[in-house]
């Protein structure tokens, strides 16, 4: 671990922010070194949490004087180690400016501070009718700035569209400490080149995004959800695709592996859901509108689709108590599996018909090299979360032969039309395997994009760019 | 007019593609140096007609090694000159690209050849229940490369989103003749910087669109329209943010003042709306969906919020032929203004509550510098086509006062949290302006991305950046 900054930075970093904002304790720095990524630890030499947009100014003006990497570190839920200080050098805690500034609700906007929970702010917005759809599985405790770090999706994503499809615009503090705004408040921009979309999913690599213009929509009135097993997890996988091709956009459409859903229920206390002995999978799917009505045809529609896939016996959620049961049941998977054993997390994307390939593939690569996988994730977008368990694998096998097993797999969802990461970022972790995605040329112009945003390299150094 | 290419640079340039495919003649390059922006007129050199991404390359590569510009040239629809060669050299012409690739019924995507027309994509992709959803006013005669080059909108923008919000993936010609795909073919993607998102709406200065994957949705099984009037132009942008606040979103809300229809019904033949003579403005209102009955209470529901914004007897269109007339009425209001004075076109964007400010600030510039102007627009995206009309102003004043009265519009537009262009891009004419939306640190970085992308300067110079 770093310990060493440059003579007298530490001093001007402690004049220029309140005295709270600066920790330098091993304990301190050891907690911001952490994120949900497997077992990782990256501590800064010092983490400075900020209260204003100035203070990030301030803060970024003063590490590119002294040439010291600076490392934005949002609610630390990451899950490839984007928030990680790996060269060590500020870690800039977002965590306190965390106001939601303006919901403005004659225009359907809302400004926030990046540190507010995603969960608060949809809270906030749907007091006054308003929907803000992008809700990653640990919306309870992740951060708005985090989301637009990694274009974070969530479950209503396949409705909705992902964190992206939201912002409007952004205030970013440069690499030289230089505050902009990257567009306008307007639902529609050809005004230029597009900064905000490219700020988002740059993973703090090109800015510090300090305030955040987000686009709501009308909250829908009424939701169904429905948890639909079936025997063949491939066929789960196919209906997927029928359901999209008979005309019906459902609001969420997840797949969980039988795995999953046994961990997870033995993992959460007092949920129950009756599960037949020959069920091998699920789907759960929600559809939301204005008219309940409606939401049923849509519904039968559904299921009439599922029933050609040889699915089981549909649990209908009555009440939102048991809506409430089954998501939190969904949103607890990804903590119950890594509960469960040492584990490691892909996030591979394909089109959506080729999910039950890919599922093949993660099975077959995995009886290969002797893995086990618990698979689960947003079908509806072809995004599937394959976990891959230790278990009782030796050590060695662990460490040299599971990059090579990950590598087929994204080579695999490469030559169908995918990539590595449909929401969680490259980060750190994914960064080894970017050579599969893109070739040199196209990392070409993502290096002349960093050059040009952050020509010292003193943005979250190490991440993204292989 | 330029008309000196380097020497032996036409030689080798008809040496790598089919005869038919470069055109030397005045006539020819008159034709290829015009779109639909005023009456500019800036012809290339030469005028190249590439038949595969293949031949784009090798042209670029030509290009690049002679230091010749290079124009991409669509379907010559554009309305901020984009297309235009304004420093001579090889205007592309992708007209003969015109695939389409491959309709993807499984995974609901679509690849293209930038020349498909958008309404030849919209009925090819109709014809197997899919739907995409961009469609700009000329979709009858522009092209999708054009649509991604400026980032094109249309009328259901304001449900389904702009053209931005339906690519997935890119195949691009650089700079240097490099052949790169620019993302993945799924709906989902947080691996690396957005390369997809900033091809689109970079008006052809950074890469050449050889071929496209859009993602199309499941085509709504019906559609309910309406023309509601108002006595007051500002009520009825009022009533505009009112619908979304009571939880609906029309699949279209287009707003036209009484000029605009009363010169279009002038203009299209055939064509007879009764409009009653204290008809200050009208509102386009189109529902869909799946269900009639859900509609038609939709329908309700917005004729409820429009009645406190007093508005008149609504016309419902009854059968798909008074669809049909209404659209095509919304459609040519471009057209007729044109048709009907010299004239300067707009594409003014704001927060849509902010729609009444802006329509006042227009006409209140206007009686300034004595323009008159006709405005109409996506009103539900808060994006308002401002025409102001020359009809009998002296030249001097056209010339000399119209920027400066632009100006103040764009100023306005800005200082609301708006922006200079919502979907016809800034190209040519709307550069002199980019300062005011934009300073020199948000200029620079995108100066920073272009040189990157772009380093000789050959990639359409001269557009979007002042």
């Amino acid at each position: 671990m770093k310990t060493d900054l440059p003579p007298g930075f530490l001093e001007r970093l402690q004049a220029m922010v309140p005295a709270r904002s600066v920790l330098i304790s091993e304990e301190d720095r050891i907690r911001y070194g952490r994120d949900e990524t497997e077992d990782l630890c990256h501590p800064p030499q010092v983490v400075v949490i900020p209260g204003n947009t100035h203070q990030v100014s301030a803060v970024v003006k003063l590490c590119a004087a002294y040439g010291v990497p600076i490392t934005p570190i949002g609610a630390r839920t990451g899950l490839s180690g984007g928030a990680l200080s790996i060269q060590g050098g500020v870690g800039l805690s977002m965590e306190r400016m965390n106001a939601i500034v303006d919901i403005d609700e004659r225009n359907l906007q809302v400004t926030v501070e990046p540190g507010v929970i995603t969960q608060v702010l949809q809270e906030a917005v749907s007091a006054k009718g308003l929907y803000y759809p992008p809700d990653p599985g640990s919306r309870g405790s992740c951060s708005i700035g985090g989301n637009l770090a990694e274009n974070a999706g969530g479950p209503h994503a396949v409705k909705y569209g992902v964190t992206r499809d939201f912002v409007l615009n952004l205030e970013v503090v440069l690499a030289g400490g230089e505050v902009i705004w990257t567009g306008a408040n307007t639902l529609k921009n050809a005004t230029g080149y597009d900064l905000t979309r490219l700020i988002v999913g740059s993973e703090g690599t090109l800015g510090i995004i300090t305030k955040a213009v987000l686009r709501l929509v009308p909250l829908p009135k009424e939701t169904r959800l429905m948890l639909v097993p079936f025997r063949d997890p491939q066929k789960a996988c196919e209906a997927v695709s029928a359901v999209f091709r008979a005309g019906i956009t459902p609001s969420a459409l997840e797949f969980m592996e039988r795995d999953a859903i046994d961990w997870t229920l033995r993992f959460v206390e007092g949920v129950n859901i009756p599960i037949a002995e020959d069920t091998a999978a699920h789907l759960l799917v929600e559809v939301d509108g204005n008219h309940g009505d409606e939401l049923m045809r849509d519904c039968e529609a559904i299921l009439g689709v599922m029933e050609q896939y040889d699915c089981g016996e549909v649990l209908f959620a009555e009440t939102s108590a048991e809506k409430d049961k089954l998501w939190m049941m969904r949103r607890l998977v990804g903590e119950a599996v890594k509960h469960n054993s040492v584990y490691k997390e892909e996030d591979t994307v394909v089109p959506r018909y080729r999910l039950p390939d890919l599922l093949a593939k993660v099975k077959e690569v995995g009886n290969r090299y002797g893995f086990k996988s618990v698979c689960y994730g947003h079908a509806g977008d072809g995004n599937l979360h394959v976990n891959i368990i230790k278990g009782e694998l030796p050590d060695t096998v662990w460490k040299q032969d599971l990059p090579k097993a990950i590598r087929e797999i994204f080579e695999f969802t490469v030559s169908v039309g995918g990539t590595l990461s449909g929401e969680h970022g490259i980060g750190l972790v994914q960064r080894p395997y970017m050579d599969i995605a893109f070739d040199p040329v196209q990392l070409g112009l993502m290096r002349g994009i960093k050059e040009a945003f952050d020509p010292k390299g003193i943005m979250n150094p190490g991440k993204v760019l292989p």
